[in-house]
């Protein structure tokens, strides 16, 4: 686990490195937005969705250069989601990653209009990206808008099954727009800009799905085992709200049998790919082990 | 000002035809998302924007297929924008267009994501545009997120100057991104779209940025000088709320005087332009006209 360590440390800091230079603190246009972006955006994220990018594009032989853009413009999405799903209006939440919401701290108003600016700068900053052809670059937005879609539609689905009894179709459901289409994206991405052949864009886009159920199922066990010092997020709070979790629906001993199962055909799978894959299956494995 | 009449009605059912198609009421998706959406999109707005584009791209020898999906995106960036600027935190808006707003119809919670999900619907659109080169795609993308951004960065100076006296270099400052780089940008992506050279591009460019700041003041007066009826949202809401405008800071009649200066320069750019200009030079004045 400790090279897995270190690769996670690694993609990390060059995405926040990317970042920090996209939206610098010193940068143009009002000091109250820039700082509430800056709040979310380097708030102590652990930077999965780009480090499976990076894991994807370097296991099909892409260099770093031509993933950063795109690793900091899905880190910017997810930011902005986070921000907006934790709006009075919405989840009402805050705390996250240890520290104040963006409402919280700059007001509703401004942590919207922060959430406004990073989805687009997600676009700005891949269709600026002169490092990959401008064919690709439209592909990757493309693909990432179709993300972006369905991670709004999964919130709306969300929002109205709160306190509804959901069987477990219509909670995969919810978790595979809300959470598994970025997650998708971010490996998926790495196939785009590696121009891989369809096949393999398939295999890679497979290994995702299963990834981003893992993620999920991880992520509802979590909520009911972890302390909210360990989460930094409030923890037990699904339960509160009543929403429907792998958990609450299957209870914590079948939830971790159906991370086994998850975990078996993701991992095979990546016999598909034809390039050393260990990288991709510890990935796996990680996920698998963050919920026990 | 029949056949500029004429010409706006054909714009507008156009652009309605292509939203129509693009988010059509059986699509996918939850039914109060999309709803939500429609309601906003469809709720009568002027489609002013892809008029313009329209006007430029025709000018400029495109024909209207290649020009229909970015006037969609233009409308959709626009909706999103008035439906988030509308929100209970930031303007505190009941009534658009002559009825309620989205928040008002459907709560905050979904209004909040129809404008994130038309945000993001208007580069997918452009992405998935067949009809233009990737290349070209990847400019308007480029140019309209720099837009949006310039729209955001607008709201929050404005909701930072409320109640504050502003000078009007100021107010054009806000003005100039709120409302001006989308206006701006539906011209300018008629040339895009055309691929003109550098110089008509600026010269595209100038006349937009005339036609923005036309627009600003004229929305001003009107704020003043017409009923809520008339204007189908609620009039004297600027001066009720404090908002410098140029009336409140010039008066009306240097407000007036200051629209005069403004079209004799925006017209006058439009003799650089290899083309007959005629329906540019009248949207000016169409501009200037409901002013009065």
């Amino acid at each position: 686990m400790n090279e897995l360590k270190d690769f996670f440390t690694d993609a990390s800091a060059r995405v926040n490195a990317e970042l920090e230079w996209l939206i610098s603190s010193d940068g143009p246009g009002p000091p109250r937005l820039r700082d509430a972006i800056r709040w979310s955006l380097f708030g102590g994220g652990k930077r999965f969705r780009p480090a499976l990018l990076f894991a994807v594009g370097r296991t099909l032989g892409v260099p770093d250069e031509k993933l950063l853009r795109t690793a900091a413009a899905i880190e910017m999405i997810h930011t902005y989601s986070l921000i907006h799903d934790d709006l009075p209006s919405m989840d009402d939440d805050d705390l996250r990653r240890g520290r104040e919401t963006c409402h919280k701290k700059y007001g509703e108003a401004t942590a919207i209009l922060a959430g406004d600016a990073l989805q687009v700068l997600a676009f700005q900053a891949i269709a600026e990206d002169e490092t990959i052809p401008p064919a690709t670059r439209t592909t990757l937005i493309r693909d990432l808008s179709r993300a972006a879609v369905r991670m709004v539609v999964g919130q709306q689905l969300d929002l109205e099954s709160e306190g509804r009894a959901l069987g477990l179709s219509e909670i995969e459901h919810i978790h595979v727009n809300k959470t598994g289409a970025l997650i998708a994206f971010s490996a998926v991405a790495g196939g785009i800009i590696a121009d891989a052949s369809d096949d393999t864009v398939k295999a890679v886009s497979d290994y995702a799905e299963g990834l981003g159920l893992l993620f999920q199922i991880t992520d509802d066990l979590l909520d009911v085992t972890a302390s909210t010092e360990d989460l930094g997020k409030t923890a037990g709070k699904d339960q509160a709200a009543g929403k429907a979790t792998y958990p609450s629906v299957l209870g914590v001993e079948a939830t971790r049998m159906k991370i086994d199962e998850v975990r078996g055909r993701t991992v095979e799978v990546l016999g598909k790919l034809p390039a050393d894959t260990s990288l991709l299956r510890s990935i796996a494995d990680f996920l698998v082990y963050r919920g026990t």
